[in-house]
């Protein structure tokens, strides 16, 4: 950023009036010098800053977006929706048309309720599994990302022990570990929750292990505890009935968010019957909760998603980016590892345990037009063109090349 | 309900779908037979249901509609920047602004961090506390609402003890109790958290003693705990400084949520100097928190209430409603109390424990085509004019007449 930029100025405004200048996830300052903190446009799979600079996005807004920004069906659906009326003494039928067609697209859903932030269904799932089983323990993967409030927090900043004294750590893709876990818990398991892959920030993705996957679900079946899944991050990307449906595993429960309303503030929790009765105990709401234009975002999107099977697209969007990083890196010299699923994808570079390398090439990026991370995954959305692709397979090239100048 | 009505339809479905056919405040089984669920329309201080019954409406959505629905000059700010952009990879410049703009409204505010959810709020301001003093337990007074996390929801189900382990009860307005509590910690209190008045439901409001209030402040300076204001429910409302700031007692962190956007999901903590360094220790994020529709929403909402001296007029609109309720009870022969601020006001019949009376009124209300709540508080918007509250006291004297009829 040049001192004398849009972005240095609002920095030096925010710096005022918000701690630290920014915080959480969006904080730029904990992802490099360069990037821009300030953004004010977006479109299709496009972003400007506050500088007007554009960039072809590879980070959908850390995935919320998923079939572009401004999408006419959602935007259309949300603004019909707003006109009537959005945050009412009561839901609108929209709610009851939405857990309808969450129930329809995913095989585990009996029911659903709703919310606002992923770290709300992830909480609100253990809850159900609590109220169901009248046990404290909930096994949790080691380093795995479930929001951020004090139980699941990566940082333990203004949180206390006894707030995360119901937890027991396992390390994924590692049923031993979880079945030590539970064993150490002496019967008290209320659930297990996992990601539908490993995806903690800094280090190489991992996808789950079918027989991993399998085995958690025959272990909470043995134990009676409930399969939680986490799809905030990767729900409606890699498959519209849940992240480990292809696998064969269905969970007690799912939470959803991010991607759920193309960018609308909503997270679901779903779950099988048997839990119907036990989510009916709990006092769980919140002031926005019920209302009505996110639903109604949230149902365009899902629906079409169906429609232009959105998971395919970002697939080849995806396999194309994927490819053509691969041959950049072996044309430049450089050892790479890509990890995930296409569709939610990262880049490290081998032996680069600083990310000194990543780093220098996510901001070479950056100034080439393509806002991607270097140690978050990325996520790409169905608006994503084999045009956009190459676009920024273009500016991906011209990073490597300043990359080999510095590092080659 | 008629058995063949739109909202008994919709309900017949969503107990298909929805644990209980509906969960948390908006579930209108828990407030009575009559009310309708579903709402599909709201103008102004008026809301139709999905039959299409309209209301002169009482509850404004329990708290967030404020200025009254599809107010022009929020729901423009909200339009204007949904089209240029709302979820993006960074916020955008009204970020900035809205902070500054609390921080130039709200005397105790140095900085301000913006969340979705009232309890998002009430979290990340213990979560500030506890950084700061490195101390884990906080006063909460018996029977106060501060949200629906395990931590604070009113109802056991689905929460361990561990997650309440670092709460010690004290007695609203009754400083010997506050003082009791801090001394049983030993030392290790992060905060006292408070609300501005008394508004738990199913009982009479009370303001608080502005002993009690000072009391509270001075017992915070002697040990060194945070006091935290839940100005969530009442915020903006009795003034836009703060509900505490006439009593001259100023917090060290605020709470807000609710009417802050006139119905657009959006909350904020806002603080005091020195918490800064410790706001910004936290790792507290979410998906939407950095939504810049909101954010437009939010600025422009408290700028009108500040144009148009919001407050007064709902103060105004709630004196109407008391003392027209005051002279129908009187006249009708029912002695009753009216508790709370005017803005956010509240009625029972004395003597009616069991809320029969309240309950049998309400719905004669609904009939009326007046929506107010049996148990809990109701709120005032600055679009309540003095022909909708006599529309409204039209519809109360018909229910008081009803419930004569039955009780009198």
């Amino acid at each position: 950023m040049s001192e004398t930029s849009t972005d240095a100025a609002l920095r030096e405004r925010a710096a005022r009036v918000i701690p630290g200048g920014m915080y959480g996830h969006l904080n730029a300052a904990i992802f490099g010098e360069g990037y821009p903190q300030f953004f004010v446009r977006g479109e299709g799979c496009r972003q400007w800053d506050a500088d007007g600079r554009e960039y072809v996005d590879l980070m959908c807004s850390w995935g919320p977006i998923i079939l572009g920004h401004r999408h006419p069906a959602v935007e259309a659906a949300a603004a019909a929706q707003q006109a009537a009326g959005d945050c009412l003494n009561g839901p609108g039928p929209i709610m009851v048309e939405l857990a309808e067609l969450l129930v329809d697209m995913i095989p585990s859903a009996d029911w659903a309720m709703f919310s606002k932030n992923g770290t709300d269904a992830t909480t609100q799932a253990l809850m159900v599994a609590r109220a169901a089983t009248g046990r404290t323990k909930v096994l949790v993967a080691h380093g795995a990302y479930h929001g951020a409030d004090p139980w699941c927090t990566p940082s333990l900043a203004g949180t206390t022990p006894s707030e995360r004294a119901d937890l027991i750590e396992y390390t994924y893709n590692d049923l031993a570990s979880a079945e030590a876990a539970a064993a150490s818990a002496d019967g008290d398991v209320a659930a297990i929750i996992a990601t539908p892959f490993k995806h903690d920030s800094f280090e190489d993705q991992e996808l789950a292990d079918p027989a991993f996957a399998r085995g958690l679900r025959a272990l909470c079946d043995r134990i009676g505890a409930a399969l939680v899944i986490d799809d905030v991050r990767a729900g409606w990307r890699i498959d519209l009935r849940g992240t480990w449906e292809p696998l064969g595993v269905r969970p007690d429960l799912t939470a959803w968010s991010k991607a759920m309303a193309n960018g609308y503030a909503i997270a679901a929790v779903t779950g099988v019957d048997a839990l119907r009765g036990p989510a009916q105990m709990l006092y769980s709401t919140g002031s926005f909760w019920f209302s009505a234009t996110a639903m109604a975002a949230a149902k365009a999107t899902l629906e079409t998603l169906r429609e232009i099977d959105g998971p395919a697209l970002m697939e080849r969007a995806g396999t194309r980016l994927r490819e053509g990083l691969a041959a950049q890196a072996a044309a430049h010299g450089f050892q790479i590892n890509q990890t995930g699923p296409v569709q939610i994808p990262w880049l490290s570079f081998a032996g680069d345990s600083t990310l000194e390398m990543a780093t220098h090439w996510s901001v070479a990026c950056l100034a080439e037009g393509v806002y991607l991370h270097p140690w978050h995954n990325w996520f790409l959305s169905a608006a994503h063109t084999d045009a956009d692709i190459d676009r920024a397979l273009q500016g991906t090239d011209a990073a490597f090349a300043k990359l080999r100048a510095r590092f080659g």
